[in-house]
């Protein structure tokens, strides 16, 4: 063992106490809303065959995937030949497994592989850290977790009804009063290119993606350059420029799209959504956004996209209705959607609108002090007492001036410190410290464990 | 997207909704006493450099390190005669970072790069999985969660008979009733080596850990051909053969012991971890074992393990004291103490015995049925209520036949079905199907709260 100075990976986190304390807050109250809504836990391995995660996330995601070294003598089947042919041809011959690069996939594979033990529709969610050897930058890591809720086997719009409610649900558990439910549907995109008369459905939604950054005149350059005809982008922009609500949009679209049935197809699903909503009885602030496009090339239904209001930073959420994830594991046609929460951001964003409650960031609830032989084992018999009733309390360890044992106490974030001394110990009575405002009382512990329950 | 049939990698599982649950009971469990106890959360990332891996687990451990690729062309960097010297010399150039092993090293990495954040003593808890490139078996895993706590910054020994609370607290919160924890102390062990005169305190600890599998004789033929006197042997005959106490044999070592400054302090320890038990009034099966050796070669002061009586596994959990845990990472002098819980075995066990709560596992309370657009709107309202009183509810999200939709709330262990049929609709009253017993009763939306809260 060589004395050494430590360092962390490039793009990787430690979370110490505070931080997690935050983030459980925000994870669990996720969780809490998926169960509320018949979702269940599934945990997948962090390692994957790298036949099951490469060419699922293309060229760029196959160089970004974390490749695994065969234990052993992992060059044993190799030759110099191999290795002369260079880093992409010895590959397979010396990693056979990578790290998980989402949620999605892994879940693709357990549907596939367990699909007769399965009962359809099945609602699964999944909390788990996701790797990616991008390049680091402020906000993106090379380990982060991802929080994914999907139901497969089910093609009801009740589905993504639900998936808005989740959202609300959980934001405003979190206290994020003010955000946007931004939807589209990919049949709406598709149909439009279609009446256009145009072909190049990709290049449509990469453009119109962007018409938030870089705003409508060099989208329509950018689709010029892709040869969208002059009369396309006429089109385009009177429908990009309607100041109308959700509803009205979606009427005037479907005048537009009337010949197409994709078209069709994706403002019936929609307006149906929209529907259920209602019914559900639910004011949620959705909006229907035509410019929404999502970049996941396996979406073909209703997409949608969670910003914060005010807050500049990217969506928070996102997700949408899939035909056929699991097709490429060999079981077709089963419909899906899903959705996540970007845990990394939602941290960020009550961060900056200071929206943690204090009350609820508190691990020990009362510090008891420790001066003597004599008062310890009073102060254990305490202890005890206070755990009895599930009182989270710690005694400090060591007899150690009171100061110390206080700084203790304020550094984390302890709310009550006991001082127990020879005259409690006499009397029976304990003077409960309030760290918050510095206040002091003598009580007996009855009327401690009331106080600080 | 090439159609294939998925596998898993050896020793890699899934853990479906049903195990999930399960699980998460006893973590949750785990986590409760952690934190009633005042330890606090801490995540390390999933990989660290191997300077901060390699050399911590001997020899054999560094071979059942996990290393991951260098990302890019991890060839660029070696030449041939890299590739000729071999898979260990080329390593080095070709991978940088590894998958975690155990939770002992990040967090002794992370005290030792924060040391100047962190207010001592520091008591933290870290629930993660670990990696080992093990050959996969029975009960053995390539990937694996521990949970650990430790406190350091403190010899205090009220930190070692908290561990007993701990591990008494979290085993009857799961309803484990029998167990056993087994204690010891390294410098008895050093201290009776002392006094009978040998040298080779390893051998001796090898040795005498192995008395339970292979018996007194073998372990005194082990002994002598390691060197061991005859009068060495004798002695620790008559001490192995004690029928007596915890609290008798240990006054019957203090006899043979008191030359051995290790030795005296030793049990001087042990005795006031089983005094500080006594005042904090709370009775444990805690039992002294003089041949509890345990592997981990930084344990310094006491060492404890535990069993589940009448159950064929290994330890459960355990722990012990150290010295210097963070100076491999050049913060010397830091003394603490942490223990573990194996939650594979708790798994185990509680399958075994039958423990897991049936009310506990459920997640989902209440199913709604779903038969034509006039009734789906009528559950939809419904649905709502539940959920606006917490309850986890859904819908089926088809209009399928009854028995469908029953078969899903049964292979889902949802106890409680709401049928909804015109009849409901007209009356306002609903049917609520116990899925348990079968029985079915027709009540009003607050009576159907009432039952199933």
């Amino acid at each position: 063992m060589s004395n050494q100075k430590p360092s962390l990976p490039k793009g990787t986190r430690d979370f110490g106490p505070g931080q997690m304390i935050k983030r459980n807050f925000i994870l669990n109250t996720i969780k809490r809303t998926f169960e509320k809504f018949g979702y269940m836990p599934l945990e997948t391995p962090s390692m994957e065959n790298l036949s099951v995660l490469t060419g699922k996330y293309g060229d760029e995601g196959d160089q970004l995937l974390y490749k695994i070294l065969n234990s052993g003598d992992y060059l044993s089947k190799t030759t110099v030949k191999d290795y002369e042919q260079g880093a992409k041809a010895l590959l397979h011959k010396i990693s056979g497994k990578g790290l998980r690069y989402d949620l999605t996939v892994p879940f693709a594979r357990y549907v596939a592989m367990n699909r007769h033990q399965i009962t359809f529709p099945f609602k699964r969610y999944q909390i788990q850290p996701v790797w990616r050897a991008d390049r680091p930058q402020k906000g993106r890591y090379r380990e982060f977790y991802q929080c994914d809720a999907d139901v497969v086997g089910t093609g009801s719009l009740i589905c993504e009804a639900e998936i808005v409610l989740m959202i609300q649900e959980t934001f405003q558990k979190l206290g994020i009063r003010e955000f946007t439910i931004k939807m589209n549907h990919r049949k709406i995109l598709s149909g439009l290119v279609e009446v256009l008369g145009e072909k190049d459905e990709g290049a449509f939604a990469v453009a119109i993606d962007k018409l938030d950054k870089i705003g409508l005149e060099k989208v329509l350059q950018e689709l010029e350059e892709k040869g969208f005809s002059k009369r396309s982008l006429n089109i385009l922009t009177s429908i990009l420029s309607l100041q109308v609500g959700s509803a009205e949009k979606l009427t005037t679209l479907q005048n537009r799209l009337k010949d197409s049935e994709h078209g069709r197809k994706g403002i019936a699903e929609l307006e149906k959504v929209l529907r259920y909503l209602k019914t559900f009885g639910i004011e949620a602030p959705v909006m229907f956004d035509l410019t929404l496009a999502r970049g996941l090339s396996y979406y073909t239904g209703a997409i949608f996209e969670v910003k914060v209001n005010n807050v500049n930073i990217g969506s928070v959420s996102g997700g949408g209705r899939y035909d056929n994830l699991t097709g490429m594991f060999g079981l077709p046609d089963v419909s899906g959607v899903g959705f996540s929460f970007g845990v990394d951001r939602i941290y960020d964003v009550m961060e900056e609108l200071n929206l943690f409650p204090e009350e609820n960031m508190v691990s020990t609830q009362v510090m008891i002090t420790n001066f003597d032989a004599e008062t310890e084992a009073y102060a254990l018999r305490v202890l005890s007492q206070l755990r009895a009733k599930n009182i989270n309390s710690e005694i400090y360890p060591d007899q150690a001036k009171l100061k110390k044992q206080l700084n203790y106490a304020d550094k984390k974030s302890i709310p009550y410190v006991l001082v127990i001394g020879p005259e409690e110990v006499k009397s029976g009575n304990l003077t409960v410290k309030n760290m918050r405002t510095g206040s002091q009382d003598t009580l007996d512990l009855n009327a401690v464990m009331e106080l600080v329950k």
